[in-house]
């Protein structure tokens, strides 16, 4: 009950983040091809983020489907990641609109690294209520190594956003890659939970 | 449960899509006739859209009704149609604010192309992970007719906008009618499952 | 099942319309209160639409409550209403940034016209469904006094808008009152079914 | 039922003025830091209304959570409510674009003072529909003495801002942090009954 509201409300707010990020793309003047190619960097970058933050609900619903007990802790915690990724359309349309120039392409990668900050307190306070439950450890250790990896990858994006932007964006990519691929455990006990 | 969250998500998605379109309808200065005239056009492709984005979540609301497995790849290919539609908005105020000039009729045919095969995609992934389930199997192939069809007068409509823009515009109200036109077997099917 | 997610869905869009309405309050340049009278009759005409808006959420949920079967019909009928309520913040944000001239106030009571007639379409549609159940009619028959109530005084506004906008504004504040009444029956139905 | 949905309506709602609050985030020309500069106090100014409104909804969630008879009064109670959260982004807007001057802070006060009648107001239409809930009373008692305290101190916060609006600010944030400590018993009142 406490949690599907919970689930209700996050997902609510991830899904207006996912969709005002298009009202970046403003419609241009002119019915020519020449008119549409400013938006083209705006584009792409509303492409990344729609990934990234496509990422982090999919691993939300994962990781409150095993969650039974809500605390304000976790009220919280799922309050600050929702606040960092809410930041996202604003870092995104700046990204686009200044053809990923270097301290634009430092500041999303600054940004993901808080989201990703944020989902981690919110694993760990959830982890703290469900001290005996294995199974919800389990699916979280699998998290935590694409997670570690992640801010990893984002934090190195930082410095060389200013050598090469094009480095920074082939690491993001490569996080959105790493989180592609399917993690058959968590899926076979999210499943086995359905069938059940 | 997976699967709830699933169709919230997306209902969600879908509806701040439908809804934000019409912010593209701006408010005119003055209080006349003559000062809401350049606005019907703009209004006309928020009908249009309107129209399309309430078919998607129709279809959506049948397929996912038979569905009982959630997999990463379900979940993936249903974030790729959400991209596609969240671009309708777009393409929509650029339709309208040029009056239904060719390049933005045919972009506008290109991305009711790209979410027609979104939502086959999404389809295929479901139907692999529900072999043995014919009634699933029988409401896709009736869906897929129609969506065949559609894809196939999106297509034509996009070289068809450079001769005549409004051939184009009458077949977008056809797609629209042959989806109008309610399939009594998915109804039955679906209304079974509510009485039971 | 199916009605859920049309609640959910329907829930949504009137969500998102009745925020979005507040955008139309635009932050103005300087900090005294000579910037702010400007948006006072658009925050006065906000106040009017939330609490229509408000009205017929509502009125939704009574109507949705004894719903047992969704067919393609009911599925329509309701997005045809969502339709016409999704263009009630451009009505709005029209009428309060001309300070509520003559023709702006009639457009509002065509459309509030429009999403009375689209609320009575999605009632018989829904009626037609349910022949036999008495509670549904029940209900129907006490919202639809009102309703034909609201769709005379809003008619009416339409050319009185003309000759003096303030009466048409008063018959707006009265169709709100008329709702604002609750109906002790329909009431004691809906708590019926939760004591259940 | 009827419970369900009027959740699920002040989640979307909730959601909505959360995340459209970040769209006064305008994106700033220039891929410079001293670009970014004019955006900070509209940030602080989000981060101070993002922790109000996840406070209401968090308190908003304790409340409806023994909730059992929905009536009319509830209904509109609840819509009063969000209508004056609703207009927390202008206010908010407001206060940032104009860098904490008295008027807007003054402003944000008396908006935030309204925004907690309207609570106390619903609080007293559930409690009167809810006479022998004695769990219900309890939770509204501990509810209403932070409450109270906030009343006191957003109205303190009114006059304060003419002579130093950095103690209105104290003030805001005071609020915040009486909030935040998680009151134990709600917590396990809310727990047992998910654990039930």
């Amino acid at each position: 009950m406490g949690k599907g509201r919970l689930e209700a409300f996050s997902d609510g707010v991830i899904a207006i983040i996912i969709t005002i990020m298009v009202l970046e793309l403003k419609v241009p003047e002119g019915a020519t091809w020449q008119a549409l190619q400013p938006i083209i960097p705006v584009f792409l970058s509303y492409m990344l983020s729609f990934v990234f933050i496509g990422i982090y609900w999919n691993n939300h619903h994962h990781l409150m489907h095993l969650v039974k007990h809500i605390s304000a802790g976790i009220m919280w915690a799922n309050l600050n990641l929702l606040f960092w990724l809410s930041l996202v359309p604003f870092a995104t349309g700046w990204l686009g609109q200044n053809h990923f120039q270097p301290f634009p392409v430092a500041l999303y990668a600054v940004l993901l690294d808080l989201c990703g900050v944020a989902y981690t307190i919110l694993q760990i306070t959830i982890e703290r209520r469900h001290k005996d439950d294995l199974r919800l450890k389990d699916i979280m250790q699998r998290q935590r190594g694409k997670g570690m990896a992640s801010l990893f990858l984002y934090t190195a994006a930082i410095p060389l956003a200013y050598i090469n932007t094009t480095i920074s964006g082939l690491l993001f990519i490569t996080v959105a890659i790493i989180w592609f691929i399917p993690d058959k455990k968590i899926e076979k006990m999210v499943d086995g939970e359905i069938e059940k």
